[in-house]
C-alpha cells in the first residue's frame, strides 16, 4: 500500500489525549495545511480560531454537546459566505471549509497528532452559542470545531470501501 | 518539512493531462481513500460513480461548464441526505461528502495522479443535469465531479497560509 493511503487509512477520530500541549509551530502547521486545500475559483472563505488557553477551551466545550474530550487545543474553523465563490445563488464555502478541516486531518495523523472533526454548522442554536464564546461576528459562520492533541488511544487503520456505494459508467 | 506536509502542498488543481488511462485499481484505491473520510455520527451517506468510457465523460462534460479539460475519468461524488446525520434540522452531508473528495485529491498526489474538483452542487440546474447524464436518482445529489489522470502540466507545492485569517484564543 502507498505511504499515503496508509496515512490517509490512520486518521482515526481521536478521542482521549494526552496532557502534552501541542507546540505553536505544529498548531501553524496544520493551518498550513487548511490553507493548502482547493476551494471554488480560489475564494478561500475561511477563518480559524485556535484555542489552547484551558479556561476558553472548557468554555467553548460547555457548549458542544459532541466535543467533551481532552484535548489540550482546538481549532474551530469558520466560514464567510460573502467572501465564497457564488454562482446561480448557489455557495460554496461549506465545501471549501469542509476541504481545508480534511488536509488538517490528514496532516496531523502524519505528524503524531490525534483529531476528532466536531460539528457546529448547520445547528443554528450552536452556531449562535459558539459565536458568543469566542467573539465570532454575524460575518462568520462556526462550522465545526477540531480537537487537537497527542492521542491516548491507538486504533487501527481502516477504509469503510463499500462497493455498494460505487457506480460504473451509470448510476 | 514532513513529508504530509509536502504532499498535501502538492496537491494542485490539474487541469491539462495525458492520455495514459488510470488503471481501474488505482481508481479503486481513490475511492478507499475517499471512504476513509470521517462522517458526521459514521452514516457514510455517499455514492460514487466512476466514469472511463469516453462518451459518457463526454457526455458529463457537455454540462458542466468547469470540467472541460483532458481527463481519462471522472469520479461523480454525490450525497444521500436521507442517509446523512441530522440534528435539529440540520444535516451534515455536504461536510461527509466534501470530506472523502479531499482525501481522494490527497491520495491521488501521492499516487502520482493529478485531479481537479468541479462543483455542481448547490447549483440546481447542474445538479439536475448530472443527475440526466448519469442517471442518479432523486435520493442522491451530485455534489461535484473530480477528474482524475495522469497530469501533463506541473504546478509548484505551495500552501495559501494567510496569518490574517488565524486568530488565537478569541476571534
Amino acid at each position: 500500500m502507498s505511504d499515503i493511503l496508509e496515512t490517509i487509512f490512520k486518521r482515526r477520530s481521536i478521542r482521549s489525549f494526552t496532557d502534552q500541549p501541542v507546540p505553536r509551530e505544529m498548531l501553524v502547521d496544520l493551518l498550513k495545511a487548511a490553507m493548502a486545500a482547493p476551494s471554488a475559483a480560489n475564494h478561500r472563505p475561511w477563518e480559524f480560531v485556535v484555542l489552547t488557553e484551558p479556561q476558553i477551551v472548557a468554555d467553548l466545550k460547555d457548549v458542544l454537546p459532541y466535543a467533551k474530550f481532552n484535548a489540550p487545543a482546538v481549532i474551530v474553523v469558520s466560514g464567510r459566505p460573502e467572501q465564497g465563490y457564488t454562482e446561480s445563488g448557489g455557495n460554496y464555502w461549506v465545501q471549501d471549509c469542509s476541504a481545508a478541516i480534511e488536509n488538517m486531518l490528514i496532516a496531523a495523523v502524519g505528524m503524531g497528532l490525534g483529531t476528532v472533526w466536531t460539528g457546529i454548522y448547520p445547528i443554528q442554536t450552536r452556531v449562535a452559542d459558539v459565536r458568543r464564546v469566542l467573539g465570532i461576528p454575524e460575518t462568520a459562520v462556526p462550522l465545526a470545531a477540531v480537537l487537537v492533541g497527542y492521542p491516548a488511544e491507538a486504533k487501527p487503520a481502516r477504509t469503510q470501501y463499500n462497493e455498494a456505494r460505487v457506480h460504473w459508467e451509470q448510476y
